[in-house]
């Protein structure tokens, strides 16, 4: 995938050749081919925060045809609201699968901001590709366009999951935090305004619905460690006092 | 899904906040939320084209705090490349799937421009997605982030399986929750013995991370509730004594 040449078709503002630029930074594509852009916008994109090695090897083309010469998969991108289509026509996610599947240089077109690909355009393409936009708002901004087509080629592929992991608390401290919160609440009073029964069992039951990990089983013991200590000794003093 | 609110933290640029407003027009999301935004970025932004209706219903917050208080989950976007966070951090295909299987309203925050979600700002998140860009370049612009995650928030649906889960606890919830504990914790000086310096935050990640059902946010809150009582009535009656 990364030999995915991204194509810009007619791009007439800077921000979004830069945003378009910024994305593929992002996900690894560094290939950004631009065909006829207005020459001022390019000019302006060129300083596009991030994106300054892409925009760097960028290469401008007067038509559609010398920017695809060297591709043997052209796939456009479209709106898709149009009828009388002459290609095929996926959805983002099943057309990101096959152009997965093709090996060798393949190309990627995006219309200008305003028309985006005309038919002529299309007419250069094997096959087209739609983002799953509502109904009512098909029309997506350049630059994200861009940025979502490229997440779609890139997702799930590196696999693995991110989360970092945390070491489960075991039954010996979470019995530990039981009994020091079921004391504190004796001593609180709490259990005069409900039934004992069962008490322990549904401290028990809570506290593992939490499913702490070590470290928070810990700082929580050590919490409720200080409150019953307060607590007791509150009630010493008053003992003194009485 | 629909139910989601996209929350942008102190946003500067009004295309920024314009192309935001317009991805969720794109993928049928509706609630947006502005922490602090720059006011005139705001002003500006609500002629972005194509996202008026979005822009129009935005509502914007003095603090997380308020803009998440109705929402059961928080989730945070973060580039990932800081240490030591405190919470779990998950790529966004996983992080999307928890997210998807959620029942009720979840907030989705976005940091700013500049420096994403600071360490306080992530406090008030269960869990972090992380969109997966190539290591060198992980900062992806704002508007493009949000229109990823809401692309995969909708991305192939009709695969998508419900799951009966319990109804977890709003923030308001727990943060009322925070402030019983520490309170109790204040009482009992378990602060004498730790450093106090982002004590609050801390507490705020520790439940957050217990993912508190409704009920057992009741429940343990009326403990806490019973705990402080017990500790400010023997404060009340030592003094009385001395």
């Amino acid at each position: 995938m990364a030999d995915l040449r991204v194509v810009l078709v007619s791009p007439r503002n800077p921000l979004n050749i830069g945003a378009a630029a910024r994305a593929m930074s992002n996900f690894g594509f560094t290939q950004l081919r631009l065909v006829n852009p207005y020459a001022v916008a390019f000019r302006e994109a060129k300083s596009a925060v991030g994106a300054e090695a892409v925009l760097r090897e960028a290469v401008e083309y007067s038509s559609i045809a010398e920017a695809v010469a060297d591709c043997s998969l052209v796939v456009g991108t479209t709106a898709g609201d149009r009828r009388n289509l002459d290609q095929p026509l996926y959805r983002l996610e099943t057309g990101t699968r096959r152009l997965r599947r093709h090996q060798g240089p393949a190309a990627l077109l995006f219309g200008s901001e305003k028309h985006g690909l005309s038919n002529e355009d299309m007419s250069h393409c094997h096959w087209l590709m739609q983002i799953p936009c509502r109904a009512g708002h098909k029309s997506m901004n350049l630059g994200q366009a861009v940025a979502v087509c490229l997440y779609e080629c890139i997702r799930d592929l590196r696999g693995g999951s991110a989360q970092v992991g945390k070491k489960a608390a075991t039954a010996a401290q979470t019995e530990q935090l039981r009994l020091r919160l079921e004391e504190a609440l004796r001593i609180s009073g709490y259990y005069k305004h409900t039934a004992v029964a069962g008490a322990e069992r549904r401290l028990r039951n809570l506290i593992l619905r939490l499913q702490l990990s070590q470290r928070d089983a810990t700082v929580l013991l050590g919490m409720m460690r200080q409150i019953v200590w307060k607590l007791k000794a509150d009630a010493q003093s008053r003992q003194g006092c009485n």
